[in-house]
């Protein structure tokens, strides 16, 4: 909490009866947010400074709205509810929430984030789409960073239902509750951090996998399309409906996560990747079975078992194929 | 090709002609194993030295079974084909393809390849499951290690398609052959390795991923929970069928990867995770452009982005959920 924000006025309206929502930036995560709101019965300003921004945008939220009907548009939901303006000031002029898309550059959010605070009214929630600065970097410069949220999504934010919402130091807490609740009102699921981590938590687990990968291309170890294939065809097919630390758990067999980190905590050591594992202390390791009884909940190994078959067998089928289908 | 290798006795029949598996070592990984090759027809001896070794393997195979005859069984398909033998050498005796799925221990692959290939007939293969031991590590004991090839799968064996094939220095170039088309017959999804990698593809990803993830819980930084959501609410949706590389092919926008990394390309030096990233040279760049382009083959940008919306959808669908559906 910075000292100046108990000055500042509260956040206007709850979030579920925002109606305006304005989209600074509308590239491929802009554009995408855009088709969600408009798809979620929204009112949607969206302002770009590139050429053909307007041109692009309706492309892409054309592109995506066979998809978002298949979905179910919310009432209301209209193509038409969405209006391109020439200026920054015009998209947020009357937004009850903004959502700023804009290149991935620390300077430039930096800029724009204070401008957006400058020109949108007192109190909206402004958040960014950074795929992984922290507040705290970007909200230095913004006469109120109090209203200043991360609100990271994922592609397409019209499909891919997480957001992960986090604040920065000089953030009110008001401001982060307000816009995790709105999100889940927009149909989004929201992870809300209580502490900033740079690529917050998805973006940190996709890229240590990422750069992994970058790596075996760069060694000669594995071609782009044996990475892509032996997720697809291996743990992505678990990894749409269970984590990898629950998915972990099982190959653990009735033992579960212990048996799982006993049985493979030596080989953890092993040169398996390009990063470096962490000491498998006893309350690393106790973090990681206690967290995966909560998450397993009343469900014993049985069930796990079943349910991971039978969402396999859903995402295979989901998917078009069908393992041993050609024999 | 060790010396050796000229004077063993070739593999002794084709792929297609295979219908007796001995599968040694029946825990998680084993035992799955033992019921995907029931659910394929094959007639399956089994051995393991645990303790009511053979109540937990039929356990977990009939635990399998409505899944697998779900996915359609293979003509003849029983597990009255399932025979626990009390040794090693009565399970290897017959078999036509041999299956080790022991502890992940190096010393205990060791010995047991090598009594594994002084138990089984002259020529037929042996393959292990390793998570991530090269063979050239494990066959070092053996009489014959030409026929020593890895088959790594994953779980559980009999639903996930991808099995990594690769063999290690002494291993014959057509035991590698004979063992990814065997598995091809028997309903697997191969990638054939041309070099040893330690913990090869897929593990070396998701490995790369769970080592993030530890070192996130072990700093606080999340829990157990939040890292399966950021999961399965997001990247994970999408890897269910499309790869991480095509995946950020397609955030680069109608600009692709190249696109994409020229984008991103500063911010992968971001402290996003405990890896290193690349240098991200040109010849780095190229390559990963280059793989994309050949992965997307004749789908354009817009049959990519369409595909990618079929497929989470789907994906949500298959697994009970669709994004939006709250509001």
């Amino acid at each position: 909490m910075s000292p100046t924000s108990r000055t500042t006025p509260a956040v206007p309206c709850p979030p579920e009866e925002v109606r305006r929502v304005a989209c600074v930036g509308a590239g491929v995560i802009g554009g995408g947010w855009v088709a969600h709101f408009l798809a979620r019965g929204y009112e949607v300003t969206a302002f770009d400074p590139g050429p053909d921004a307007e041109v692009r945008l309706r492309r892409l939220v054309d592109a995506a709205w066979p998809a978002l009907t298949e979905l179910g548009l919310a009432p209301g939901a209209d193509r038409d509810r969405l209006t391109v303006t020439a200026t920054l000031a015009e998209a947020v002029a009357d937004a009850q929430f903004v959502q700023e898309s804009a290149p991935e550059s620390l300077e430039l959010k930096r800029d724009l984030l204070a401008q957006l605070d400058a020109a949108t009214p007192p109190g909206v929630v402004v958040a960014s789409s950074t795929s992984g600065y922290p507040m705290t970097d970007m909200q230095t410069t913004a006469a109120d960073p109090g209203r200043l949220v991360v609100g990271h999504p994922f592609n397409p934010p019209y499909l891919i239902p997480l957001v992960e919402v986090v604040g920065g130091e000089d953030t009110r807490a008001e401001a982060v509750a307000w816009t995790s609740r709105f999100y889940e009102v927009a149909g989004k699921s929201v992870i809300t951090m209580d502490r900033e981590v740079p690529g917050f938590i998805a973006n940190r687990l996709q890229e240590a996998l990422w750069r992994e990968a970058l790596h075996m291309v760069a060694a000669g170890e594995a071609s782009v399309e044996d990475i892509d294939a032996s997720i697809t065809e291996g743990p992505g097919l678990r990894w749409a409906f269970m984590g990898p630390c629950l998915t972990f758990a099982l190959a653990g067999g009735e033992g579960g996560m212990a048996h799982m980190l006993d049985h493979f905590g030596p080989s953890l050591k092993s040169p398996w990747t390009r990063l470096e594992a962490p000491e498998l202390d006893e309350a690393l390791r106790d973090a990681m079975v206690d967290g995966c009884e909560r998450e397993a909940g009343a469900r014993d190994h049985a069930a796990l078992v079943a349910e991971r078959d039978r969402g396999v067998i859903a995402v295979l089928r989901a998917t078009g194929r069908l393992p041993g289908g050609q024999s």
